[in-house]
């Protein structure tokens, strides 16, 4: 559908913060009207100002006409939508969501909507907010698109062009398989990354506590990076995708008891095999 | 004395790696013959093509006459030096090392040579070995001295004096607090990262596993970063730091669990408070 409606209807974007902001400029470039919506008439000023749509307001009816809408909100509002966002999606419109879960909001939009479609561009930057929309965010990104038995094929279609617009790399799986994905290289790495601050943070030995201040380099930087990020989204990602995330856990467990097991058995041509082993992984899992 | 000699007499490296590599570069620079030895002769051949010291031989005789001796070995080599190297310093010199823990190389060095201080300069790259050196790799980074009770305080100053001379921060701190310290920053760090691989690679459902391999990205490269550096080092790291690492350890558990059982619990609002927390942990570790 994308490019057979020559543009004459707009697409609709619910909320102009990293995701939205970034899909609103780039889509302007691509010659479409973009209408966005948000909830404060602040970010109407702002969002303006930075041209992230074409028409923006706090008013759901601006969605009317659109012919494809991107819900770009926060996961807890996304899975809890206002009753007036429901009525105003035009019911031959195609909608999808930028969530990083997919089941959770499946479950709820699956019913809300028949030509809802699963994705999650995996695109972003530390900022957030109505500030923080840029070009060419989801270029060579994958888009992740769930669909399942009940999905509308040319929906589907939709949103696969969608992101070949925008260059972004297409990719479809289950939500499962999605999810238990995102628990593994994004949710978990999360927490074990905050427990390690944690842990250095709770030092009792005040001149440790300094000296370890002094010390941390880039390797505890980068370690810790992803456990010093947005705590709104550590929570919500953990609030959405619990299930997954403790199963990974346990898993993640083993393999830490193993390593020190080798550690305290002094086995240390075990671990130095072991070693070698994540080293290769890694460039295995970081080639892109 | 570093100045006072008038750079008369050569200063000595013993290995020309990253680090050995690295300090030849820099030394020779500000006007110092450097005598390297390494310990092979296809080494000798490609160090003197990088020009990393003024004279370069696998005779520990070179080093017979220099005021200041760095021994830059590997830790393994540097907790086991040969005899022939140990003959080799001279009694009037200063000596010192890199090592990355400090307590095993005082208690074998603090007895093999009365003018040796302990350093740590904790600066590096992902390369290792002949090809790694590189100029001014020291500037701005923090340079750990440990000296104890028994150590010759006109060394200290030496030492002291090289450090500033490549622009390094000086820090002296006990060897104790030392290898807390780097058990927490560094080693720990590598060994969690390193769990998070292995928990991502043992995943035995191959279309997940192929699916996480493609969508991993920026975050989970980061979080592997250092576990999926160097295995050798690794392996000694662990080896040298073992009781101060399983000590740090043990509180990095209790910290994982606090984290897991509010996920469990479902305490949604703890967690976030525990996520802005680290956050500001993060901002007072890494603001360097």
């Amino acid at each position: 559908m994308l490019d057979n409606v020559g543009k004459s209807k707009p697409i609709g974007i619910v909320g102009l913060g990293l995701i939205g902001g970034s899909l609103g400029l780039d889509l302007q470039s691509l010659g479409w009207k973009v209408n966005g919506l948000v909830n404060r008439n602040t970010s109407v000023k702002r969002a303006k100002e930075r041209s992230l749509a074409t028409e923006i307001s706090t008013d759901p009816q601006i969605l009317s006409n659109c012919c494809l809408v991107i819900l770009a909100l926060p996961l807890e509002k996304l899975l809890n939508p206002s009753s007036e966002l429901i009525n105003a999606l035009p019911q031959t419109a195609v909608i999808t969501d930028v969530g990083s879960v997919k089941e959770p909001v499946l479950k709820v939009w699956g019913k809300l909507h028949p030509r809802f479609i699963g994705s999650h561009p995996m695109a972003g930057t530390e900022k957030f907010g109505i500030e923080a929309g840029e070009k060419n965010l989801f270029k060579n990104r994958p888009w992740i698109s769930t669909p399942n038995k009940e999905s509308n094929l040319e929906a589907l279609e939709t949103i696969h062009k969608l992101a070949l617009s925008l260059n972004s790399n297409w990719i479809t799986t289950t939500c499962k398989n999605h999810d238990q994905a995102v628990a593994l290289i994004s949710h978990v790495p999360v927490i074990i990354s905050a427990a390690l601050l944690r842990t250095a943070g709770k030092e009792s030995n005040s001149n440790l506590l300094a000296l370890s201040k002094e010390l941390a380099s880039t390797g505890f930087a980068d370690t810790t990076r992803i456990g010093g990020g947005n705590p709104e989204l550590g929570k919500a990602m953990a609030a959405t995708n619990k299930k997954e995330i403790l199963k990974v856990f346990s898993s993640y467990r083993l393999n830490l008891d193993h390593l020190e097991k080798l550690i305290r058995n002094e086995q240390w041509d075990e671990l130095k095999k072991e070693l070698e082993e994540t080293k290769d992984l890694r460039t295995s899992f970081t080639r892109n």
